[in-house]
């Protein structure tokens, strides 16, 4: 190698990989290096062998960095927390002034704000790029989320446009997200939504095997329906696919051997906590991370399900002879309301930007006229598919919640009024009034006890 | 004065004056002092209105502190956060080696660990208190919940041991909690549980209110029915009282004017962002914070209303001729189940205690076989009132995710297995198997993709 590289990318776990075959295969030169040196070699092997890719590998961190064209930009896939800090300060030491770090990871906000302060310190430039779209979308096109310094997006803003999912119409997946951390905090609710995602196709799943009895092949046939029309989705997709794959190791299908126990790396929970700082209801996410907390307690569940089986209740309730080719059709109906976050799915996507094209100073996508007419004409199937569950005693934590929201959300009085009342009652907290300006004292206890005598 | 006191206590609001007077009744003599010095004149003359009790009134600190006996011991009853540090700062300077500062307000639990570290670099000893009952429990028992420095605790226990609330059978409502924030972090979670207990009944409310059209007359007389069998609890007995209080500023009854927005201090949320941190479900509660959120939001609801009802769809969807006596009585039934977290009432309290006592182990307080019994026993009237609300269009937030918890947690075989195979599938995240040990990764798109050939 004479020339020097275009960028660097450090931590070569499969995303990292992939990323770096994906830059090289849209024509720029990359410098990779990884401390367990074997993985460097890993990937020269697959630059070869997809295509002799321009990935030239180091395994040592300063040759790694000198070979990089000025001003220097190094994107880092490595684990959030400690690993970050400890590549950062692993390259820094041989990078120059107005060269740039970039954490592809799934960094808690504060954390890159924090690096950002350090690394300005030492003339450097940061950002803090959430990268979406898994191992495939690393390698063929990911959605990316960059924030930080602009002046060092501005650096490598050919790159990701080249490198970005590119969406007919639409453009490439990428954008400068903002300062700071924002493009952390925005791949950090970007996985809130997908945990929400998730757990409503789990959910529906859950009716249609366990109510409707679907076997594995008639779930398929319905997720490919589904994903013919407007449900068409990458997570519709994969489902699909799912359902399809037989059990390498015995007989049966795969997804039934799969233990119901789900993982779980931290975004999700973020998102849950940053939602309640910031006075956000987010049920819909709130329950997909309550339900992953409860399936990790299978051991428990098992137990439970058997001190209930002993007094005579089993897991289904009702066999309740249900229609399935309407319970079928319920499902798109449902879906097209849960998918309000459903990020991955560019129709449904564009119909939320027009909407905000149409009010960008609206309230809620509920109250958008087309939103709130579908809505409305898919409610019926939402509450019937509720109910169905509750009445059969699968949950569906996700679709109630979610219901329990837009129904909380259309309505002008709630009762809150008693909320604040006891309040007011056992605190002084204080209320206001419907009908006066102002704030209020009653003393309750006082007059309820007068009126006793 | 000729003799010291035997405790201070700093900061007059209502709280701080009742806990004051309640402490003087009990027969120990207390000094107290506020920055506003207006408030000590008022808690002077309150001692003497109310019995002639021996309260000693203070307008600087430090003949406030040089007051009270060695070893000393003020409480703070003022703001979480600054103003506690204010107080420290201003009482600690006269304090000496072996005197001790109770925080009694609902602070972060991380504040008072803080706290107590600064502390005692000063010698001095600190406690986490946490004091619930309101007012009327500050003035004529209280529970409270003592955390930190036990050599502290000791110093005062005789005082809070008659200070506390007084329950036959049961004893004095305060124990030590342990080290450190322990007292903050029990308070914490209680005001959660106090949430989610609040959100349940205005639930309730709704639904007799809203579909089975009860008047506030019917839904007292419904609510001190309820008080008198297994739903004695202040919270029921207070929402009875509330429900007969008649409008001082105009006609018919004060709830009705209560502006539906419900305030909050912090506690509620600490709660959810600590039960996501340690990774435990706890959805009643994660509701009810929600709902108060939407509360807030008044304005854009009344927006939404407005938008739903111009496409002719009402708050109230159906009015179904419900069966209002059937309805009243499910309420109970239901209520029992939500009640698991009243810990304000000392009956059901005694049952939990009795659960845990027939196993320390009891991994969930629904196994329990008595309890597991009564859930069972009452879940079709649960069922029946979350579907007739959701086909009412009235949002039961807390009692449906109180349900889908329950339905979860009694499931041997959730649908986790189709997120984790998703997981797998996307982002190799790897699964474990139902049959065999070990952590496996599929090639699931690969496999799809030749099946497709």
């Amino acid at each position: 190698m004479t020339t020097p590289t275009r960028i660097g990318l450090a931590g070569l776990a499969v995303m990292g990989q992939n990323l770096a075959l994906n830059i090289a295969e849209k024509g720029f030169p990359i410098s990779v290096y990884n401390r367990t040196t074997s993985k460097v070699d890993e990937t020269i092997e697959r630059a070869k062998v997809e295509g002799n890719l321009p990935v030239y590998g180091f395994h040592d961190p300063e040759s790694f960095v000198r070979s990089i064209q000025k001003p220097r930009v190094i994107i880092m896939l490595v684990k959030a927390g400690a690993p970050v800090d400890q590549t950062i300060k692993t390259v820094s030491v041989y990078m120059e002034k107005g060269d740039c770090i970039i954490d592809g990871g799934n960094e808690w906000y504060e954390n890159t704000e924090r690096r950002e302060k350090q690394i300005t310190d030492l003339g450097l430039l940061y950002l803090g790029m959430g990268v979406s779209g898994g191992e495939e979308g690393a390698r063929h096109g990911p959605s990316m989320m960059p924030g930080g310094a602009f002046e060092a997006y501005k650096y490598i803003e050919d790159i990701l446009l080249k490198v970005a999912a590119q969406v007919p119409d639409s453009g490439p997946c990428v954008t400068y997200i903002g300062k700071g951390g924002s493009g952390n905090f925005v791949k950090m609710v970007h996985n809130g939504i997908e945990y929400g995602d998730m757990q409503l196709i789990a959910e529906a799943y859950d009716v249609l095997k366990s109510v409707g009895k679907l076997s594995n092949d008639e779930l398929q046939q319905v997720f490919l329906e589904w994903n013919k029309g407007e449900l068409l989705s990458f997570l519709i997709e994969i489902s699909a696919d799912i359902f399809g794959i037989k059990d390498d190791k015995g007989n049966g299908y795969l997804v039934d051997k799969v233990l119901d126990k789900t993982g779980m790396k931290g975004t999700g929970k973020w998102t849950v906590q940053q939602a309640a700082e910031l006075s956000i209801a987010a049920p819909t996410i709130g329950s997909s991370l309550d339900s992953r907390f409860l399936s990790g307690l299978k051991e428990e569940r098992v137990q439970a399900a058997k001190v209930f089986k002993s007094i005579g209740v089993s897991d289904i309730l009702t066999d309740q002879g249900v229609d399935k080719k309407k319970l079928i059709d319920d499902g798109p109906e449902l879906a097209r309301i849960w998918k309000g976050g459903c990020i991955i799915r560019a129709v449904f996507l564009d119909r939320i930007k027009k909407a905000y094209d149409r009010n960008p100073e609206l309230a809620n996508l509920l109250v958008d006229p087309e939103f709130a007419k579908e809505v409305i004409d898919r409610q019926s199937a939402w509450r019937r598919v509720v109910c169905l569950a509750i009445k059969s005693g699968i949950s569906t934590p996700g679709m109630s919640s979610s219901l329990a929201y837009f129904d909380t959300y259309r309505r002008e009085r709630l009762p809150a009024n008693l909320v604040q009342s006891q309040r007011d009652y056992f605190g002084a907290h204080t209320y206001e009034r419907t009908d006066i300006p102002g704030s209020f004292h009653t003393e309750w206890f006082k007059i309820a006890k007068q009126s006793k005598i």
